[in-house]
């Protein structure tokens, strides 16, 4: 169902990133014109194909750095989809300005060229890093303090704290969208991506960062563009916060023994030890999902269910099987 | 009692500031060299009048946006206090990017600088306004969700989230101290500030913005100062977020009937309306100090107490008496 309020031009930045391809998809599955910001930098042209020559989706490859170079884009959308961002929680731990720039100030750019267009929604992928090391799982949306461990999550908390700001002061409707990790098609990194990767450079040999005790909750990025374009039509405060994950986690060592299954089943599986597995991380993540379930909306698969499909669709994709 | 680790220069941005020229005063009397950086837009050099001469404090006359200005004095430095910021609300609310770059960009600066010179300790004068309109009074530390109503209450949270970031990231100790309303000396905005200058230009009536049912709790800044050195001697997390109130608050109605009867009581007191006073203001703020107190600090003063000397002490100061 889309609500009444779900029509006229909608801008999504970072639209050629791993989500960004499949909610530009589903956009423009709503009929509505797509209007993608992308400077390509982790996002890719052929994440698009099919869609590419949709008379409906008007593709600009800039920075959001330089709003002179897209911000016209933004005159008439009625939504704004703000996903781009560095993706890479590491190299914002190696120069902290990374996420700083290309987390907040962009973001920032992106509410100012809103709040001028008389935008009335902006929508934003934040992450469960907000909540820091929680002592509560599963972890809900009015979980504090907020202390993030990484510079990654310190951008997102940031720029939720201006979408909220920027509501109350100025009008426009805000959702924060917490996520669980997210995986599907298009990736270009994350555990799964990684250790498909360690496994085509030595077949014999898988090394994991940490003790392998690390576990998450992870959807599927069409679960996760779902999710969101429920919560749009039927949330409507002022600043609305959801998070969106499944009900179950799975440990990074259940994942590295079926990826190793899947390539069969030989490859030694080596743990560099240690609880995280790197500054930065948080080894503990379940989210707490009862609110969007309030509103009516669950994720159709679970994380191992999700983590299954994702190792058979990487393992086609590369001709590797059983 | 100063604990060990409470030794060596110290650096304060925002020195000349209200709350900062209390600080420089208390950390001078623990014997300590005082690095103070202030571009005096708010602050004034006679607020450190009685202690300028002194050999210990060095002042430098600096923007924060020019770290090639100021970076030597966190040179040796074993602990940062970065107190300074817009502390206008309003202005906020209408130039978004007045307290994205005082608030955030000067803060990630002095990080970066801390973070050069192998700083121990970073402590940061936040405030309530990070709860937003929370839904519970007394507001604890681990209340959420954090979503602030004001640009300025969004800065400061984004700098809490990156000052968290970057004590697990690089192993710095980070200080959050979220600040009831501060009054004492040396005041230069703030409702009691402005109730005097509305009575000094007509005596006759005092207009107060919003219903007049705000109510907050105060604290005074020598208060407020003890409270922090108390804090940064007995917490040592590698985070260590802190409320500094009174148990009790005090309304806008009550402190201008005060501030009326001091000057004669005379003037009409004429209400605005409406819940609260401008756009970005939260008419309701109590802050639950127990884990202050847990630790071994309680204020000396009452909201009430706090606002009635800092009354008495801007009437004695102006040559208004009963």
């Amino acid at each position: 169902m889309v609500a009444a309020g779900a029509s006229g031009p909608v801008v999504v930045t970072g639209g050629a990133g791993a989500i960004g391809a499949v909610l530009v998809r589903a956009l423009l599955a709503e009929g509505r014109p797509v209007r993608v910001i992308d400077n390509l930098s982790g996002g890719r042209p052929e994440h698009l194909a099919g869609v590419a020559d949709d008379p409906r989706l008007t593709f600009v490859r800039s920075d959001l750095a330089d709003p002179d170079h897209y911000e016209e884009q933004f005159r008439g959308a009625s939504e704004v989809w703000h996903l781009a961002a560095n993706a890479d929680i590491q190299k914002g731990t190696a120069d902290p300005g990374i996420d700083l720039r290309e987390g907040l100030l962009n973001a920032f750019r992106v509410m100012e060229a809103a709040r001028r267009h008389g935008v009335r929604r902006l929508l934003f992928s934040s992450s469960s890093v907000v909540y820091g090391r929680p002592s509560v799982f599963p972890t809900p949306e009015g979980y504090g303090p907020l202390l993030p461990q990484s510079i990654y999550g310190a951008s997102k908390l940031s720029v939720e704290a201006f979408l909220s700001a920027f509501a109350h002061s100025y009008g426009l409707k805000t959702y924060l969208f917490r996520f669980a990790n997210i995986i599907g098609p298009f990736m270009t990194h994350g555990v799964i991506y990684d250790f498909f990767g360690k496994l085509q450079r030595d077949p014999n040999r898988l090394e994991v960062l940490g003790d392998g005790r690390q576990a998450k909750s992870y959807l599927r990025s069409e679960d996760c563009v779902a999710g969101m374009l429920f919560v749009r039509d039927h949330a409507d405060e002022p600043v609305n916060v959801f998070n969106l994950g499944a009900r179950d986690r799975i440990s990074v060592r259940e994942i590295a023994e079926r990826v190793v299954a899947i390539h069969g089943g030989r490859a030694r599986i080596e743990y560099t030890g240690g609880e995280r597995g790197w500054v930065g991380d948080v080894p503990q993540q379940l989210l707490d999902i009862a609110k969007v379930e309030r509103l009516g909306w669950t994720p159709a698969l679970t994380s191992a269910a999700a983590v299954d499909r994702t190792i058979a669709e990487l393992a086609r994709e590369r001709g590797i099987g059983r």
